[in-house]
């Protein structure tokens, strides 16, 4: 009961993805429970009663929310296994930086392209590929966001790969044919198992975003 | 020179501000370069081209860019001193969170009371006050967010209170009105010597504001 772990999440956050990433990467052990964000439980509402968001990771007993924050605090109480950011406060800094980038820039900018009406996919498709080729810039030649190794800005940006089809059905483009070297790495990522395993099929993503602008009449 | 640190910096910025008190907090020399935003240097274009806003700390001639993420890493790097975080990941998880919180509930919220048009002040009002006494309920009856001494949220938060006088102007409410125990928090804030030497007046602040509005015709 003391070590007890949970993660209240839903199969196809990108938010959700990230901390069962990191928990993968660290080879943690814990207890995911499924939410239904139509019918928020009771666990959910109390465990993060200001945002009433997945996911939360609740460490013995106590919640842990915001996905960014989760990771950070993964990586910090689990500091014996693999590290996810780096020692050095100014590419600690760096790394913080580019997962708040994503956040803005591939996160609320993708939200615009699949939960908003029609009219706003068109300017939030060109503002994503913007945002991507800053990224892939940063990436460069690099392996990874943080050099040699799998780390923090890989695992903020690897879950919205496979909502990459469902941004490219709806906005009509590729990802691919703008930042093909991105494309590369987010292969490269998808091949380690802790993402693998982690991440939700992009198909299903699609038809769920699908249904969910059918019932929203969003088209 | 190798030592040199720099802030790019606006009088007015309550980001700036942060990274103002987290320095004087540590006791760091710095050198202030004051940004002009209608014109930006060549120096605040270089140092933070993905933004291109301040506040900029530059260290050793590299640049830490985003509010929250420089007084993190004065934090880091000069751990010696009174340290601004708690040590303990779950209690940094928490300051990280109300943080981000107030980013969110208070600058972006306090954001659309000043520079937008005036038919989107009454909502924000009333989402600021929202934030506001979430806030306070969160302080509860300690003297700082942390607990008995001063920090992080702190740091997050106090910035915002000499911007309060502008808002309530605009949105013609009062804070204290609202959240008395908010304002008793922000005057033992502002009593430190670090706080009163890092923030802008009121008055200087909202005489700003109105002629910003009137520029751009707002109102």
């Amino acid at each position: 009961m003391a070590e007890e772990l949970i993660l209240l999440d839903e199969w196809l956050s990108m938010f959700g993805m990230r901390a069962r990433i990191a928990l993968a990467e660290k080879e943690i052990n814990y207890e995911y429970k499924e939410e239904d964000l139509m019918n928020k439980s009771q666990m959910l509402l109390q465990m993060n009663p200001i945002h009433k968001k997945i996911p939360v990771l609740i460490h013995k007993g106590k919640p842990i929310c915001e996905s960014i924050i989760i990771v950070e605090y993964i990586d910090e109480v689990w500091k014996d296994r693999v590290p996810l950011l780096p020692s050095d406060p100014y590419q600690k800094a760096q790394a913080r930086f580019w997962a708040d980038f994503v956040n803005k820039k591939v996160g609320d900018v993708g939200g615009r392209i699949w939960s908003k009406k029609r009219d706003e996919i068109e300017g939030a498709k060109n503002e994503l590929i913007e945002g991507l080729k800053e990224l892939e810039n940063v990436l460069g030649d690099k392996p990874y966001f943080g050099g040699d190794t799998f780390g923090f800005v890989d695992i903020a940006l690897i879950p919205f790969y496979n909502w990459f089809y469902t941004y490219e059905k709806l906005g009509n483009f590729k990802v691919e044919a703008e930042c093909a070297k991105l494309i590369v790495w987010a292969k490269r990522c998808i091949h380690r198992e802790s993402v693998s395993k982690s991440v939700a099929d992009e198909k299903d993503i699609y038809e769920w975003v699908v249904n969910y602008r059918k019932k929203l009449e969003l088209d």
